[in-house]
């Protein structure tokens, strides 16, 4: 089951697990988060929330755009910054210093006092302003190495933050059941 | 109790009961917060926490500054946007636009399933530059009716959020215990 309020994300997950011959139900509901400094704290209790309200093994994702000259700014908060000030707030906030990293986080909960959690990190720039019309900070996000924002770039699922690690999950998960297979 | 990471929320507290005759103790910890969109929300839940910890009738005290033209920025996650952006970022954010309110919630756990929430809003706005040495946003809320900041204002105290917060806490328990006395 991949839980969460937001349709995208688990279609997102979906489409990359089958690669991997891994499937995937979508499971909607709201989910607790707490506040805290990072997202494997967040992604945690969100997973134990999960699983409470799912009973089945379970994964979630939680994400967050971390800007290096603003501490790591909206970070965690990345969705409730979004809604208020926007990509509009986020430009004005910035200067000549405009390196960030866009973080993801899977939790897997299987049972009882067992959640696994995998993290990815793209590294990358905020852009002067936003290019290309996709929603959430992807218009105001350059990845290392590239030229385009995250909105403009057609392969961004094979080269993204969420991408890297749900694919990091998806490896741990089939050697995992070799392993049992043994 | 008074259960916070934060001695001088306690000693404000303390003294502002204490003129109502209700006693306090500290009880210092650190307390799980939720992601949530108002404070009352982060308050109840931070209120479970509190009790589970200390297992005696506990307050406990979230406030936050919602700023108008920003959809209620930062609202709920103040103390994180204060720890990255700071005051100078929310004055980046800012043009003529200025309105906003500073809102506290008291919640008070004194047994299983019993949670009272008191809340309190003061109206003011945000000034055009920091004034004043104290912590946190005081030094850019000007109350309404005022000219000076929260961090100029020597009777802060006795007009602020917290203060008026606290105040209704103490009516309920005044009144309350009046009540169980007949």
């Amino acid at each position: 089951m991949f839980a969460s309020s937001n349709k995208n994300k688990y279609e997102e997950a979906k489409g990359i697990l089958a690669k991997f011959g891994i499937s995937l139900r979508f499971f909607k509901c709201n989910l607790q988060e707490m506040q805290a400094d990072t997202l494997e704290e967040v992604a945690f209790h969100k997973a134990l929330d999960a699983f409470s309200k799912c009973s089945k093994p379970v994964i979630i994702e939680d994400d967050g755009l971390f800007i290096n000259s603003l501490k790591g700014f909206p970070g965690p908060y990345s969705s409730f910054v979004f809604k208020t000030i926007g990509n509009e707030g986020i430009l004005k906030l910035l200067k000549s210093k405009r390196s960030a990293t866009f973080q993801s986080v899977i939790a897997y909960y299987e049972r009882k006092n067992d959640v696994q959690l995998f993290n990815a990190a793209v590294s990358g720039k905020i852009s002067q302003k936003p290019i290309g019309k996709k929603w959430g900070y992807d218009p105001i996000f350059i990845p290392q190495g590239q030229t385009k924002t995250y909105a403009q770039l057609e392969e961004k699922n094979l080269v993204s933050h969420r991408y890297l690690a749900i694919k990091k999950f998806a490896n741990w998960y089939l050697h995992r059941q070799e392993s049992n297979d043994r």
